[in-house]
């Protein structure tokens, strides 16, 4: 069977097609219509480049879509958004692309919006030399705003997760597998696949924030997400709120078969694209908070001090001379 | 000197350093915050790919950040935006980029902005291997719906310009003259250059349009804008309405200067960016707002028929048979 290539079927039947994605009320006119909503609205914006963030060795186009969707909302969720209104999607795709990549891009995108909430708004399509999704995601600012200047010190650092998982997955996907020394088992690599190729959000988030906050009278939290590695977002985090970061190394959540060493310590703290809320929050709420909600880890706290890391334990201070996770 | 590539200053100062053309409560957070507006809001997004849209011999970064701005601000426009909220930005920039071209980018960008109204919302930045300005802007709907499929048969077609004249300008810019027979006097090389380089908007056609609408019943117009060619929005009018368009070439504006022959009328009906708006009223309205507003051109009408476009004059059907602008 011949391959059907976007350059074949052309931009107006490409959008054309695209549009049975979209809700009936969705026209394809010059701009998508969102309807009054009178609260403060959240924007956001996250390209993906192929090449520099995925390649088709490493992630299907299905897995892709997927992902591009979790990226934007998980950046939502870590602003206070309560509720997505919907994305617009940029495709860039060269000429060559074949439909059925399109579409299953779009299946993605569609399966993470069903599950997470918000639909497709519009977008459009151009050319270019190699595929770029670029979307831009709305979402409804709750009554908590986090903000990543908002931490104190004092407070307990938190996060929704497991880090590192998806670093190893992409590893795994490349067929890179840096530390021989070490075999992996079976339940390991699937995860971290899963991990790197389908993440998950915690849209309760919000909701276990709020329902264990005694004092009404906070409105403002602390909060980044992990997209750029753990100690990207602590460092985000320390430099925007002007505080020291101290982290315990003893207590932070690994993946059950996570080996021991200095190369798999470089993944969990420099991986990226684990997607999970790293965020501060007063010892009392934050007692509450691990205690209702099992997917929340303590990590450190915030001290005074010059904005930075440190290990609770200098001895792991090594680890911080290693380079962050960066685009360019 | 040596050149500053944005590779050396890394991303975390590129975005430190653009933040300048933030407003200041704007932070650098994961969202972007748009405050409370209780009006229905557009959103549109487009995106200006390098070797495609715009290459560095036919335009300067200067004048590409306000045509960026302006292809947006155009789509808002023409869907009946009375006021830009803001854009976002999401660059992706090869690591060779020289800081310098993203200053003036900016600065384009600024300026468009300051003449049109709009803020810089956020934005984020990524590696590639060409560059591509993706933007997503947002504006509130004013009292009347501007829609591809609100024309009517016995309407009139209107546009709020001249046509032809930036294709013509992208000629100039390459240093391509298809038409050597014809010796271009200078004030139309320097008009089309600047229709090219620095597109206009009409930011009064929504108020002229409410000052001249005597049945205020009619809260929808059918309407888009040429930024793919005065025969492209003309055929997404027809096609979006389900009537067919009459064109009366002898009618057609056109630049004093402006050659007569088949590959002018090419330029003309299929050029792109030229970013006027092309819309259709009810007779009396239309003669109104023509008196009116001097910017504005009747240049047909729309009748009961299949979605198509033909000539007045049959003679001139044959321009019909040009391909259209596309960018696949």
């Amino acid at each position: 069977m011949r391959k059907e290539l976007i350059k074949d079927i052309g931009e107006k039947e490409l959008i054309n097609r695209l549009g049975k994605f979209m809700p009936k009320n969705q026209t394809s006119d010059d701009c998508a219509l969102i309807k009054a909503i009178s609260k403060k609205l959240l924007i956001n914006n996250d390209s993906l480049v192929e090449n520099v963030h995925f390649n088709d060795f490493t992630i299907c186009p299905h897995d892709l879509g997927w992902k591009a969707v979790i990226s934007n909302i998980s950046d939502l969720l870590s602003s206070g958004s309560y509720k997505t209104v919907g994305i617009t999607i940029s495709l860039i795709l060269p000429a060559k692309t074949e439909w059925i990549w399109v579409e299953e891009l779009y299946k993605g995108i569609d399966k993470a919006l069903k599950k997470y909430g918000g639909i497709i708004l519009g977008g459009d399509c151009s050319l270019g030399n190699e595929k770029i999704i670029s979307i831009t995601a709305i979402g409804i600012q709750g009554e908590l705003e986090l903000q990543r200047s908002a931490c104190k010190p004092g407070e307990i650092i938190l996060t929704t997760g497991i880090h590192g998982l998806s670093k190893l997955g992409f590893m795994m996907q490349n067929k890179l597998n840096s530390d021989n020394d070490v075999a992996l088992n079976k339940r390991l690599i699937k995860k971290s696949i899963q991990h790197f190729c389908r993440p998950r959000l915690y849209p309760n988030f919000l909701k276990n924030l709020l329902k264990t906050r005694s004092n009404k009278k906070i409105k403002r939290i602390g909060c980044t997400d992990s997209s750029d590695g753990l100690f990207q977002a602590v460092e985000d985090l320390a430099v925007a709120s002007n505080c020291k970061a101290i982290i315990n190394y003893e207590i932070l959540p690994k993946y059950k078969d996570w080996p021991d060493g200095d190369k798999w310590d470089e993944y969990y703290f420099y991986g990226g694209e684990d997607y999970e809320l790293v965020f501060s929050l007063p010892k009392k709420w934050a007692k509450k908070l691990l205690k209702l909600d099992k997917n929340i880890y303590e990590i450190g706290y915030f001290s005074n001090g010059e904005p930075s890391i440190e290990f609770k334990d200098s001895n792991k201070n090594k680890l911080l001379k290693n380079t962050p996770f960066k685009h360019f």
